[in-house]
């Protein structure tokens, strides 16, 4: 992949393993007959949405309002908000036009956001409600057995029912993939039963995160949400949910400061790419800050706004001035960081495409 | 301060406080004979350069070249980069230019920079040149008794050596403030001493990170480089240097899901302020990703993009729709991902400032 942006640090994408992830996962979908929904909070650009929909998807998934709208603009116009919005009045009229002109589905998970998003919306009948059920993630969603009072809300209101979905994230943990696949495809059952069971129809069942996408449990979802299968990153790879050859995603950077260290501290290279463009998210079982293509032994050890520390094998120091790729620990948070991105052919930048809904947190 | 932002997560500003923070540095400063060339990656605003400038600074310290321009056709001239820059030669035109009309200093630690510099601003004799030292956070910057063949290469290349400077960006630790600070003096002095004893005038030695410039030891620097003291943050706050009632920031959110616990699970609030806003910084002796002002038992115990888990008395859980405000742990990066921050008087939004410099990592 090309080191040549015009500075650094910056971000890369090598367009033909981006293809290949986009057609990989559209593959999986369609020979288990899931609808593939991907998440485009992760790449936030208009080019590659269009990639995922050429490749079969029927529309995406998106975090916010404003996500929604660019992309919207963008002449995408079926979009799933899978979050449990709370809707402020200017968001209400943004999501009036989307449903309007399109078809929107927005996520909840209490009485109180439905009545709100009903308030603010003129109960518009073609908003389309998705329920979030907590799999085990701990995070937002109601447990399965308490859907039915939320879908009473949504039916009193004369909106939509869709479904039911869930987010997996505990899949983001070594040898979790199944476990979280399993208690998704279970919880998701159970949510379509309680409903069932009080008169609604249910006809979707939404669930899948990167690492548990392709581990997804036949008869559980009917649509898979990922999102950061298009680039991968370091958490996937030392997951073991992606080889390093199937990462279309780099960081280019710069070697400002070497050291070739003495008996008491190893050998290192300070490169410009800190938190402000790699972000300092790291799990637990991370061995770093990311990982550096080529040399497995390479350690990012630490990181400040603009410096990053690799700890290096000291025989092979690279030299002040020269370039390195980093692979990032989460992709999406990285390309959040940046206004564009290079695309490469393999072997030279051809392109760049602006990060269209950069910053859109709400 | 108020939690009227247009929406949320959205950050506020406390005018008052922001002001009475930086007359306290400026204060501070004076009365210890120290420059006080404040870091202003930590704001990327040009409005609050000028308060800074009002209080009694000569210029400001950036991070990039992207940075020093904004700042320079912000109408702030005198500029230096902390930073080991490897120039490129687009950045070599920008820094020709800054030297030219205005008075910009430029780190290394190394021989090949100067050398670099030198050739991308055709040897620039305005350029000034600071030589970066390491006392303790062992980042970039050589050893005190290694900074003069840097010095002879700028005398080589008719280039202005200014001086030296150093990050103890060891003073982020419980209880190193003077730990950090000590460290600073002695290696300041130190390297000036090399560098006299080899015939160089020495006219800067520049130091002082937000934890430690308070701490400065008399007789160490002539200059010292804080940024965070404009807004303070949690991480200030749980390492003792700032009081709750001094921090002038706080991330408005809005609590979007809520659930009262349970036997095995403490009751927890969902807010929209996610690492895509409060960033995924944590010291691993943070008690988690931020700090809720007023409620001093709140945890923030999880972030996900655009979800942040907080750990709550089940007996007060706030409602969904509800606002709360968020101290980020570490406000630089979180000021790096928004466009715009709200400006309170104390009781409501009376202004917003763009950003401006807002992802200038090159």
């Amino acid at each position: 992949m090309s080191l040549e942006t015009p500075y650094t640090p910056a971000i890369v994408v090598d367009q033909n393993i981006l293809d290949a992830n986009i057609y990989s996962m559209a593959a999986f979908a369609e020979e288990n007959n899931l609808v593939l929904r991907p998440h485009a909070k992760t790449h936030k650009i208009g080019h590659i949405a269009h990639k995922q929909l050429a490749a079969g998807s029927p529309g995406l998934s998106v975090a916010t309002v404003g996500e929604a709208e660019y992309f919207f603009n963008q002449g995408i116009s079926d979009l799933f908000i899978s979050y449990p919005l709370w809707v402020d009045p200017h968001s209400g009229k943004v999501l009036t036009r989307l449903a309007t002109e399109g078809t929107l589905a927005i996520g909840t998970d209490s009485v109180t956001a439905v009545h709100r998003l009903a308030d603010v919306t003129a109960q518009h009948p073609d908003i389309i409600i998705m329920i979030e059920i907590n799999s085990g993630h701990n995070r937002s969603g109601v447990s399965a057995h308490q859907v039915v009072p939320i879908a009473e809300a949504v039916r009193k209101r004369h909106m939509t029912l869709g479904g039911v979905f869930t987010f997996p994230g505990h899949s983001y943990g070594p040898g979790e993939q199944n476990v979280a696949a399993e208690a998704e495809a279970k919880t998701l059952k159970s949510a379509e039963d309680y409903l069932r069971e009080a008169g609604f129809e249910v006809s979707v069942l939404s669930g899948g995160s990167s690492p548990s996408a392709k581990a997804t449990v036949a008869g559980g979802a009917t649509e898979i949400r990922p999102g950061v299968y298009v680039f991968g990153d370091a958490q996937q790879y030392e997951l073991g949910r992606v080889g390093m050859e199937e990462i279309s995603l780099t960081i280019v950077t710069t070697v400002v400061s070497r050291d070739e260290g003495s008996e008491d501290t190893p050998a290192r290279i300070i490169v410009d790419a800190g938190s402000k463009v790699l972000a300092a998210d790291r799990a637990h079982w991370a061995t770093g800050h990311g990982r550096v293509p080529g040399h497995p032994e390479a350690r990012i050890t630490g990181l400040s706004e603009h410096h990053g520390t690799i700890f290096w094998d000291s025989a092979d120091l690279p030299e002040i001035g020269s370039r390195l790729h980093i692979i990032p620990n989460h992709v999406c948070v990285a390309v959040n960081l940046v206004d564009e991105i290079f695309v490469s052919d393999g072997q030279k930048v051809i392109d760049r495409w602006q990060v269209g809904a950069r910053g859109m947190n709400s």
